[in-house]
């Protein structure tokens, strides 16, 4: 789903966006999207990643690593309405030692200007001992593949 | 929590009754809460059943059975609204030898009608080749104990 | 979105199909989709129909009615899972005088099958005394141009 | 619910603490709470807020002022499993003219140490224009009364 007019490919698979409708279950009394349903919508971006580069989280597993969301910010811009359709857009920001973070964008699927944005902080835990560790260096080269200049 | 002023003890134990209030997130757009919410609140009189009954609930363990849900009925009579401080009481209404029968109330915690009510139907798997098969006679006999006159 | 091989054209525009991977958020420590979820998705097919036929849901302000749920019913078959693509198929099974009922299938994108099914019944309001009445003629003959048999 | 041993009246009346049970609905294939949950919990520790303060609440409507949520930071620590018993403690960490600052803190009801903590912080609305605008001087006294330092 290339979504950006004029992109060039490299760039293109480094920005996953998915987009669905606001459902009416997520909107609250005020007739908009309760602020809990970004953070939903953030996630299902990043599963849209796992879904297209199942290689790439194979590999995770093979490492014995997981990499949990240890931080969330949302910056709620204005409101989404219940039968708006909405487009998640999402690229890795930052990969450093012992973190990667996700960047996400909700915009109406037919404007140009975030409704919200906000990042999920992920840090890397051995499956076995459950202790937290620096990112394995095979991991952290294929997180940084996915990065992407902010604002993008 | 004895809802039942006047209540015998056997009738009070086969009953059981948990209170919160309509989280704000759980309501729609008109202000009430949605209906998939009875859903979960139903549910949450069943998990109350297992913290009060751990007893009961390790048997069907030991048995080598887990009684998922198989059918979910609910009527709704009038809407719960956010702020309402709410009740649901629930026990056994049902105990044959392929499935059990969950019954629902929900009622505002200060009045007497029921805002909604409805089944929850249970049946009977084995753990290990996860296939459907009768409740065996001590989870039987188990759950007859907690059998309840409708309307009780 | 015509999922019907063969299907004819009438039948095609009485069945409401929607399309979406299950959601991380809505599965539960067993690993499948919660049976709360359902509902949701029930409720998504309905509101297709109506992001697909406005005028016909204008006429249902003009006459001055809304038709909330007032039962619902669900009977699940096999688990939903993470990562499955699911489709909800949605028709008018049923209008009467008093009341129009809903009929939900959820499949497996790629498959026959219904994992769950379902029904929900609806009644009619005034919007402005808030009385249960009659749906208006107009009105029905506008759902009934929806029915759908069974099964199909 | 005074949940400080030894705290004095003053301070308590400025923390508002929220007990209840993780919901199974809350918690994902993990077994631990989604993350999305812990939001739902910190709104529900601001309204606890709203039904203690009537009062308070009736006079932000009075000034024609509403303060939507512009800004969400969650840390996550350690996860919350399905039984736990959870308390959240909130309290008002920084009021200036254009912005106020809830705290929120989920812990273990028998525990000490928070699973997560995070702010959510809050701006100024004209009701009617809905623009922007600098908190009302009486609203502002208002809120600076739930003042809480940090970490107390």
């Amino acid at each position: 789903m290339n979504d950006k007019a004029g992109g060039d490919a490299v760039e293109t698979t480094n920005i996953i966006s998915v987009t669905f409708p606001v459902r009416y279950s997520e909107c609250d009394p005020l007739g908009i999207a309760h602020h809990s349903s970004y953070v939903i919508w953030f996630e299902e971006a990043r599963h849209e990643y796992m879904r297209r580069h199942p290689a790439d989280y194979a590999q995770l597993a093979e490492e014995g690593v997981f990499m949990p969301l240890s931080e969330l910010r949302v910056r709620y811009r204005a409101p989404a309405r219940f039968g708006d359709i909405i487009t998640v857009r999402s690229w890795m920001s930052e990969v450093k030692s012992r973190r990667a973070i996700f960047y996400h964008q909700v915009l109406r699927a037919d404007a140009r200007e975030a409704l919200a944005e906000g990042e999920s902080v992920h840090i890397c835990f051995d499956v076995k001992t459950l202790e937290l560790k620096k990112i394995p260096p095979r991991v952290r080269a294929l997180l940084e593949r996915y990065l992407q200049e902010p604002g993008k």
